[in-house]
This record gives structure tokens, C-alpha cells and sequence, in this order.
């Protein structure tokens, strides 16, 4: 029915506005076509809240007051969630959003494989893992989507996993490692989660531009996957009108206000009348940008207005927050701090004290608020607890021993202690411009900050807080070091000293409250870690060979050994292990059945958690495979399922993970297939990758292929 | 057992502790005794949330992330809902942040009498009418301090109704009016609230200074009243030792850093031990600090701690913000709007998108955030409508026709306009010191923003706003507008013309929410006037005798004759008179019974009203009383009770009302007494002072004195 309508509309458009309807009219709209009610499409940044308002040819913001907006958690706090559920709740609040600022397509998620801990991008993205940003891709988009009528925008395809050079680097990879790691979740927000959209990565893949690349947009998302939604380009990520339209590129975007010489502008144009292309290569972007807008009713007077800050959003973003802190060390129980016990309480650091949702580069939002957590530790704590502060270090680097020394002091006459460091995510002091595309070039720069267009130098927290956070304990051991950052950092100066560390992250408009009830007990925290943390950054598997960052190329050589699966087969023993994520309670791991009866379409893993202690908690129990006889090396343990369980005190609930059969191949390049292969497989269940609590294992009796 | 302790303590206590309790040792705090167990007394500014940090000594704000509040409707706004549940709810929203934000007195609620229009302060304020005062006032009190550990502090004792040379201006006011229109809500606060502490203004009444003055506090406020809690001067509101320390005053604050040099320290000392104070009168200070300590808790371990920002206090500010906003005018029913029916709104007007939390002097707040109509407006509609915004006016007063003509081409191209207007609650264009308390010598500066230290020069709509208003409604008839502000303004040059218009207030961090909600029928207005809307400022009583505003002296010669009062009883015609407000429902009135069985204390007032319409909504029954025969002159009708009521479409509510006898009376300044004379008493029931639906009366038979 819609697709008749569609082809209608086409027949009666002419060449100029069927190229008007794909490329940038504004930086953040593409063409309409009044006389025939084809509005114009409208797209915002970002995955963490709908950006502020931009006028169509000036990247210098509108400046209103009607732009504020819920501060969403980033990708990798949901992900350290592991509850699929919020990652269905956080999608409602961005799709209602997103309508209710009036936008067709909201910019995101961001997918990316989490390769090295030093990727600028890293928070946009979830994990290190394919299969659980799969598991929580999927219900974010439906999110969205769902009751919304708008489009998500899921990005960057493919491979986009630094930011140095960015625009033009080669990166090679196998395609059997682009298969297993760097695709399953594109292939799983698409053909699962039914995304509407997806947006090409900046770098090259098999020697073209991703925007270009025929092999991914076409044979890969277009024929294998199934997809019939709309490709769109990073906002200046075209490079070739004939490449792109031939290559399965439907919208090009970008950054610069020569609308009319964007590539699929009257370059197109010019294109398709030389018989350079044929117009029915443009009917056929126009055909997916139309289908696009039945699927988000834009051209009905029904359509959801969607709204924005409503009260349940801040709910929403609150209780993400509350799941994705992880308590990364609790020895001796420090934590929870009960507040009747602290008269006074010493804050440190500057992470503590400063915003952080207006950077990041196209992430950035004008949130209606944030708290940090200064203000969540003292708007719980009340007027009952002396809470001070103290920066303790600075990211302009100024006053290094007056600052420590300062904070020793107030540390000394505390009672407990709170530092808060980690990394900043407002990239003032690099040169970011306006447009955050610009990579900068002076290699002696230090880089600490989680944003676009940069990636961080090295591991290490910044700042002097190491030294910081040594001469606090050195004073006060009744003291927590609470890291804020979007990627993993170096702790190994201090870790031993350092009684309980939490994680916690750019965690939306209600971060700071969810963390203050995390260290006073009112939330028991339940976060699980979604990347590993390492001891070195030499120990992460892209640097051990030196592979990170690439200019011209990068090499992926490590294969299919990234994150975990390259810790975990090697031996090599992380800071923190993926998965990783203590509680207040405390867990036991029963009665483990495997049921791998060959007519059903899953394996079926089966055990008891208990809450063994006094406390209600909320456990996620992982399940990984390994494969013990396979002709191709594979990981000793992959993630193939995991549940996230709530239990009362001495609760019992039988946990069931169902893994597809599907999920144990491997692929093979020669073959360009997907195999099973007969052979026996282990099963460990567990609370992180390193801490497994129940063995098992199955056969697969017959080989299958698909 | 209280007072044991307390006597104990205070013959334990040194001079100089005593008198370091009795004055600022930072800018919001006392001395405390730290060998006793003693604390400072912290306090904090003021009425609409806990103002933001300052250090002891210094008037530039700490500037963390941790002073970010819930920020509240005006006091005026608080008036407007006449709903005295929303008063408590209002108090225990303010009490839990003082509390939370460790302080142990929050510098509120403001509740002297709107006597011009033209009080910088009138926002701080309730109303005209010392009876709406007294039923708001006394919830709002106990909301404060019942369940937070915390203590209000109610100013400014007394007759501080203006900003110009409030310093030192002397206010001759005769004793039957202050009687029967400035203190009576002083009164209320104190005997039936049961307030902690009280602040004195900084003019002076019957030739003494207010917080020199012993008539007021002594022997009104201690033995009439009996006071039994402590008096602080206003910031700087001291000028004598003896004099302050004689007539009543406990603590002295000031907006200095000298704090052993302000007049209860080093000279309060001196005094002493020269013999020109008893040590006594010194004890009783301390005896009265020590008595508000142990009501608050200040000694216990259990003390409430208090929080801020709870999700809760949103809701009930957001409920203030609804039921305050009135629907002046509503010809042809253009409001509530249709959202459907409106594809292209047009939001015209700087008050549309500018925050005014951070304005007003003492008042200002550091708002967690603020919705402005324009957020308020683009939350509400969502995607489906287009919300364009112009400027239209500027308080710069640059591009005057500029600024009109652009909102004139969108109100042209629009299918509805929303115009919002009003004053302006910052105060930058002004001289306006750190410390608020300077008042502009320069007479030739044009003042229109609702702040401390101010009087507004006129009562017109400054910034050309008139000429905007009349040229959008030349192109677009479907108009509404708004008028956000804390005080009367004229609208008489545009109010014919303009089918509906609404006045809104500085209405909290929801208040936009609150407005959208009303404009499109969410929400059914409710609001009612609590002060006269003039047409023209010489028909205010205090303007018409041209007393306003004193320099040195000002003669309050409308006597009683204040608000409503003067304009009925002389038959001014306001613009919108005292307790106006309309509704999307219709409401009728009847069956009135009034009974005045005098056996009983009150007179009992009973009557039907229906909700006429098909819309459930809220009527605000109002009861007017008129003293037929009386010895002196009274006013024509005087607010005596009124409930809120809400009904569901077609329903019927029996109303009734209690008038307490010693209500009726008037002060004879002769016998010093209260007397309720003999003679008829007249009865009106209606929707508004003007709009009296029902009438009745009763007579009183035997004269009383009290």
C-alpha cells in the first residue's frame, strides 16, 4: 500500500528533487518537496540526548532556552548495566525526545567495538564484546523506534574504532575478525532491533571510503541482511558522487553550508544527465528515504509529538545510572559509608565539581540539568554531614602541590573521603572546532579526554592524580577512589592501597545522586564492566602489537582476539576482567544443567543463584562457551548469554540461558560461511570472565553451516 | 527540662560567648561555642530555595556544583493559588533544602503588604489583603518547620513596603492601620504558625528604626504576640548598640566583614561592662537563640538531616505553578488552545525565553534549572507543531522595530500566537551592588524589573512591549497574551483588543511546564488575583495621594484604605480586581445560609456552587464582609474567609465557610482594643471582590472588645 504510494510520488518527482531529498540542505536537514507534502527529513545528534538546535548553515548553536533536554547515561554505562530492559526504557526516553524536538532521526546508537581503551569515541560505544552490545542494541532501538515515529540512526558503519585520521584511514581487518567482531551488532540492530537507519564510519574498509563501499552497504547490509532502510553518510564522509550512489549510499551529510556542491548535489545531478548513473540509482534512494518516512508516519496528522523532560524520564535516566555504576573493589566493606558514622566528609577532585554533558563532540547536549556528584553526595547527605570539598587536581595542570596539598588536609580532618577523578570529556584545552572533525596534528599534545575526534595519548589518569590519590591514603584510609571516565584507566599505582574503587561514567542528568546512593547503600550496586581494564596499556591486545592508533592504515592484527578474548586465551591478567562488577550482597552458584538436546534450536543452560547475604541485590550471571576442538583458534571463552537476576536475601532463583546453535560457529573466510563444528564445548557460568562458577560442557554431534 | 538546660548553659557561658551569639561572625552565620556543644547558627536567604553559598566573608559566591536547588513560585504566585494545602507543601519543600542544605534558618516567607504596585520587593510578598496573607502565611510556616529540624524567619517586622531609602525612610502610619492591615498577618504568623524567629525591616516606625524599635518588638510582638523565639535585624538594619540591644532585637546581621565591630559585638561588650547595658538583657538574647537551637534540634544527634532536589519537591512546585497562573480574560474562548489545530505557534516576547531564578536581590536562586514558557511551550507540543520564537522586544532596547516587525512576519505566517511579556526580575542594567542594598541615586534611570533594592518607576509595560502587542494583534486576532511578572502592570493600551490574557509569575523551576499546560486545557486555570490590577497607577490609593515612594518620611494617609479596599469603597474601577481569576469552567452560586448563632464563635457561612461546564475544574468561593453601621469608617467589603473548591463537571459541593467573630472588629487607636460594634453586617459570596454572586448578613447584638 505504501510502497504503491511511494512509486507514485517517485513518478512524479523530478530529477532536481529526488537529489534534494538526499543530501544536506542544512546541516542537520535534507530537501522536502512542498508540492507534493514530502517534508524535509530532520536528524539530530545524539546518542546520550537530542543536541541543541542549530540553524541550517551555521554550526554556531541558536541559543534558545527551549533546547534543554534529558541528560541520557552514555552507551557505555548502559552497557554496564547488562539490563536489557533499561536499554529498552533508555531508548523511550531519547525516541520521545527526539520527536518531541521535532526530529525524523536521532543520530544513534553508537556501536562500535570498544578495540583499545584509548578511542576518543569510546563512550559513545558499549563494549568490547559483539554479543552484548547485541543483546542491548536491540532493545534500544526498538526503544526508539517503537511508539515514537522516529528513526534511530545506528553508527558508525563499519570498523570506526579510532579517531586519529579518522577521515581516511585504511583499516585492515579479516574477514573472518569483521564477521565474528566488528559486524554482529550491526546485524543484529538491523535484522533484530529493525533500525531504520544506519550512518557510514569516515575510514576506509578493503580500499574505499565506508560511504563508498560497496561491499559493506550493498552485499552485506543490503542482500545478506535484509536491509531496506536508509544509509546515511557521516556528516562529511563522501568523497565521490559515482562511488557513493553506485555504492549503496542513499543521503550524503555534511559540514560545510555548499549545499549545493555536496556531492550527491548538483554533482548527482550532473551525474545522472551525463549517464555517469542512471536515475533509477536515485529512485532507489528516494524509494528507502520514503519508505523511512511511512515507517515514522511523517506523513500522517497522527503522528506521536513525542515531548521532552518529562518527569519519568529523569526516572528512567536514573535508574540506568543507578545499574551502571560498578564497584570495582570493596575490601574490608568500606563501602556503604553509613552516613550516621561520617560527621565529616572530605570530596576531592575536580570530577567531583564539573559538568561533563556539554562535551564530547557531537554527543554533547544542553542538558536541563546534571548533577555531579558533589551535589548528589551533599543533596543526600543533608545537613547532618559536614561535606567539603576539595579539587585536589586540575586539568589546566596549574597548582599541582597547592591543590594536593589542600586536599591532604581537608582528608586529614574528615572522617571518610570521596575522591572522584578520572578523565574529562570537554575537550576546551585541545583544538576542537566547531564542526569536532578536526584531528589534531601536533603529536606532543597530551591527550585525556573522551571526545570525538581525538584519541587519548595513554592510559594513565591525568593530572597528577595518581600522586593525588597516594598522598590522601597516605592520610586517610577510610577513603573511596571513584573513577568518572567513558574508558578504562590505569590504577595500578594505587590499587593495592586503595581499599574500594568504583566506576562510574558520564552517567546522564542523575549521575551524581545515583553514585551518592551507591556509596551510602541505598542503591546496592549491580554494574558489571563491558570492557576489560587493563594493568598496562602495552597489556591491551591492539597495542601489544602496536597497532593503535593507525594513520594511513591500521592493522587489526590481533584478529578476533579483542577485549576479553585476547586476556582470557593469553593469560594475561587484567587490571579488572570483563564482566567484573562486585555488590553488597554476595552470590552462590548451583546446580548447573546443560540440556543440549540436538532438535532444539538452543542449548539450554540451567542454574541456581542465592543471594547469600542480608541485603537485597541484583546479579548478572554470564555464560561463555569455548570451543575445545575447532580447526580455526578461537578464544578460550566467548560471552554467549547472560541474565540480570534481583534477589532477596537468601533468595534462590533457578537462572535459564538459552544459546542458539547459531552462536557457536566460527566464520570462514575461505568458505565465506558461518560452522559448527562437531566437538566438544565447554560452558562456564560466573559472575565476570575470570570469576566462573560453574563448569560444564556439551558435544555438538553434527557439523552445520550457514 | 529545655529551659533547665538552657539556664545551665547560659551561667556557664562568658560575655563575649554570649555576645558572639548574638551577631554575624560570617555573612550568614553566628559564633557558636564550641567548648559547650554550642553551634553556629547558620542561615540562608530566602523565600523562593535555599540561595546559593557564600563564604563567611565574602559576597562572591563559592561557585561549586553543590548549591543547584529546587526553585519555588513567588510568593505572590504562592498567593495566587489561595489553596493553603499547596502553602504547606510549599513550606516543607523550602524547609527539607534549608535543612538539607545544612542551614539551620532560611530568611522567609516575605509577607509584608503589597501597598503600591510599584514594590521592587512586591514578588517576595503575598498579597494586599492581610486575611489571604494570614490563611497563606501560617501553612506555609508550619510546612517549613514541622518535620525539618528548621526555623523560618518571617520579615520584614514591619511596614517595609517600599525599596526606595528603605534605610532609613520613616513610615507614619497611623496605629488603627497598622493594626488592622500591616501586622495582622505578623500576628498570624507568629501566634497561630508558631514562627522561630521574625526579622525586622531596616525603615522606621513611630521614629525609631525597626530593629531599635521596642513598641514593635517588645511589646507588640513579645507581650501581646508572645513571642517567645528570636529577632534578627535585616543585613545592615542596626544602627545603635543600646537602643537595638534595649528594644528587643537577639541577633544583629549585617552585610560587612567587620564582624567584631558591628554594634552587637565589641560595642555590645563594651556597653556591658560599662554598665549601659545589664548583662541580663544580653542573657535573655541568648536564652531566646539557645530556645530556637533546641526546637530545631540543633542538639541532638537524631536531627533531621533534610535533602534537596527530590523528585517529589518538583511536583509540588510544578502543582504551586498551576494553580497560580490567572486566566485574566478569555473572550470567545480562545483559550485553551487545540494543539491540532495549530500547525505553526508563533512565541513572541523576551520573557518567553530568558530565566529569571538568578534575579530579584536577596531572592535570587541558583536554580537546578528552569523551564521558561518557550521550553515550556516546544515540551509540551512536541514535534507536531511548528513553535517558532521572536524576540519582539529586548530590555536592552535595541532594534526596537527591528525586533517588532520580524515578530509581526512570524504572528502573520502563524496559526496562533502566544505573546509573553511582563517585567524583569534581574536587575544587571541597574547599579545593583553585590550586596543588594544600595539604592540608585540616579532618579532619571527608568526602572522596570521586580528586584530588592528597587521601586519600579511606573506601572507601564516597559521595552515598547504596548506597541508590540497592538502590531502583532493587527495581523493575528488568534492572540494570547502573557504577562509574567511578580506586580501589577497596565495594560489598558491593548487589553480591549486582546481576546485573552493570562498573568503568570516568577513561578518556579516548572513554571513553564505549568503555563503550556494551561494555554493548551491540561490544565484548568485556577488562579485568582491576590492584589489589584489598576488601569492606571493614580488610581492606587497610595498613588492617588501621591505617597509613593517616601523619601524621608512616607505618610501612609489612605489609612485602611489599601487594595480592594480602597477601590470599593471609593467605586474605582480596576483593571482586573482583587480575587479575579477565571476558569475554562463556569461555576454558579447558591443557597446561602449564613448563621450567626451567637452562642457559637463563628458565624457560619454556608452555599452551594456547581460546576456548570463539562470541564472538572477549581472556584476560589470567596467571602466579603461589610460593616453596615459602624462608628468609624470601614471599607465597603473585607476578605474574611474563601475556600477552593474542585469540582467535577456537573457537580455540586456544599461550601462553607467560618468568620470568627473577633474578625469583624476594627481598631479603636483611642481605647487601644479591638471592638466589634453592634449593628448589621452585610455578607457577599462570590468568584472575585467584583463578581459577588450571592448576598446575605446577620447582625451582631452585643458589642465586644478584646
Amino acid at each position: 500500500m505504501n510502497e504503491e504510494k511511494i512509486e507514485e510520488l517517485i513518478s512524479k518527482l523530478t530529477l532536481e528533487e529526488k537529489v534534494g531529498m538526499c543530501h544536506g540542505r542544512g546541516l542537520f536537514r535534507t530537501e522536502g518537496v512542498e508540492r507534493l507534502g514530502i517534508p524535509p527529513l530532520k536528524m539530530s545528534d545524539g546518542p546520550m540526548g537530542v543536541r541543541h538546535e542549530f540553524p541550517d548553515d551555521s554550526w554556531v548553536p541558536i541559543g534558545n532556552t527551549d533546547d534543554y533536554v534529558t541528560y541520557l547515561p552514555c552507551n557505555t554505562a548502559l552497557a554496564a548495566t547488562w539490563n536489557t530492559d533499561l536499554a529498552y526504557e533508555a531508548g523511550t526516553v531519547l525516541g520521545r525526545e527526539a520527536r518531541g524536538r521535532g526530529k525524523d532521526i536521532i543520530l544513534g546508537p553508537g556501536i562500535n567495538i570498544v578495540r583499545s581503551p584509548l578511542c576518543g569515541r569510546n563512550f559513545e560505544y558499549m563494549s568490547e564484546d559483539p554479543y552484548l552490545i547485541s543483546k542491548m542494541v536491540v532493545p534500544f532501538v526498538k526503544g526508539v523506534q517503537e511508539k515514537n515515529d522516529v528513526a534511530v540512526c545506528v553508527k558508525h558503519f563499519a570498523v570506526n574504532n579510532q579517531e586519529t585520521e579518522r577521515l581516511n584511514v585504511e583499516v585492515e581487518v579479516d574477514e573472518r575478525t569483521l564477521r565474528e567482531i566488528y559486524l554482529p551488532a550491526f546485524e543484529a540492530a538491523v535484522k533484530e532491533g529493525n533500525a531504520y537507519s544506519i550512518m557510514t564510519a569516515y575510514n576506509k574498509l578493503f580500499g574505499y571510503h565506508c560511504s563508498h563501499n560497496k561491499y559493506l552497504l550493498k552485499d552485506i547490509l543490503e542482500d545478506e541482511w535484509g536491509f531496506d532502510g536508509v544509509v546515511i553518510s557521516d556528516w562529511g564522509a563522501v568523497h565521490n558522487t559515482v562511488e557513493a550512489a553506485e555504492g549503496g549510499l542513499d543521503i550524503e551529510m555534511s559540514v560545510t553550508y555548499d549545499f549545493d556542491e555536496y556531492f550527491f548535489a548538483n554533482p548527482l545531478i550532473k551525474a545522472v544527465k551525463e549517464g555517469k548513473i542512471k536515475e533509477e540509482v536515485v529512485d532507489e534512494k528516494v524509494r528507502r528515504i520514503l519508505r523511512l518516512m511511512y515507517k515514522i508516519n511523517a506523513f500522517s496528522d497522527n503522528r506521536k509529538r513525542g515531548s521532552y523532560n518529562d518527569f519519568e524520564s529523569r526516572e528512567k535516566v536514573l535508574n540506568v545510572a543507578r545499574e551502571s555504576i560498578v564497584l570495582l573493589k570493596n575490601e574490608g566493606n568500606t563501602l556503604p559509608f553509613k552516613d550516621s558514622d561520617i560527621k565529616r566528609l572530605a570530596v576531592i577532585g575536580q570530577n567531583a565539581n564539573i559538568s561533563h554533558s556539554n562535551g564530547g563532540g557531537s554527543a554533547e547536549i544542553k542538558a536541563l540539568y546534571e548533577m555531579t556528584p558533589l551535589l548528589g553526595i551533599k543533596m543526600r547527605l543533608g545537613g547532618q554531614t559536614d561535606v567539603s570539598y576539595a579539587k585536589g587536581y586540575s586539568s589546566d595542570k596549574s597548582k599541582k602541590e597547592e591543590l594536593i596539598e589542600e586536599a591532604v588536609r581537608l582528608a586529614q580532618n574528615s572522617d571518610a573521603v570521596v575522591i572522584v577523578g578520572g578523565l574529562k570529556h570537554t575537550a576546551e584545552e585541545l583544538e576542537l572546532k566547531d564542526n569536532a572533525l578536526t584531528i589534531s596534528k601536533d603529536e606532543k599534545i597530551e591527550r585525556y579526554v573522551d571526545s570525538e575526534g581525538y584519541d587519548k595519548t595513554d592510559l594513565d589518569l591525568p593530572y597528577n592524580q595518581d600522586e593525588l590519590i597516594k598522598r590522601v591514603l597516605e592520610v586517610n584510609k577510610n577513603t573511596v577512589v571513584v573513577i568518572l571516565s567513558g574508558s578504562p584507566t590505569k590504577m595500578t599505582e594505587w590499587i593495592e592501597d586503595t581499599p574500594s574503587v568504583v566506576q562510574t561514567w558520564y552517567n546522564g542528568m542523575e549521575g551524581g545522586r545515583a553514585l551518592a546512593e551507591v556509596l551510602f547503600g541505598d542503591v546496592n550496586p549491580s554494574g558489571k564492566l563491558p570492557v576489560t581494564f587493563s594493568k598496562r596499556l602495552e597489556d591491551c591486545p591492539a597495542h601489544s602489537i602496536g597497532e593503535f592508533p593507525g594513520k594511513e592504515t591500521v592493522k587489526y592484527s590481533e584478529g578476533i582476539f579483542v577485549g576479553y578474548r585476547y586476556f582470557s586465551t593469553y593469560n594475561i591478567e587484567p587490571l579488572f576482567c570483563f564482566g567484573h562488577g562486585l555488590s553488597y550482597s554476595t552470590f552462590k552458584y548451583e546446580n548447573l544443567k546443560v540440556d543440549n538436546n540436538e532438535k532444539m534450536e538452543d542449548i539450554v543452560v540451567k542454574f541456581n543463584v542465592t543471594n547469600t547475604s542480608k541485603l537485597a541485590g541484583k546479579e548478572v550471571s554470564q555464560v561463555y562457551i569455548g570451543d575445545e576442538e575447532s580447526s580455526l583458534p578461537r578464544p578460550s571463552v566467548e560471552l554467549k548469554g547472560f541474565k540480570k537476576v534481583c534477589l532477596n536475601p537468601g533468595e534462590t532463583k533457578e537462572v535459564e540461558v538459552k544459546i542458539s546453535r547459531k552462536s557457536l560457529a566460527f566464520y570462514s573466510k575461505q568458505e565465506r560461511k558461518w560452522i559448527v563444528e562437531e566437538g566438544k564445548f565447554k560452558v562456564f557460568v560466573g559472575s565476570s570472565v575470570q570469576d566462573i562458577r560453574l563448569k560444564g560442557e556439551f558435544n555438538v554431534n553434527s557439523e552445520c553451516r550457514f
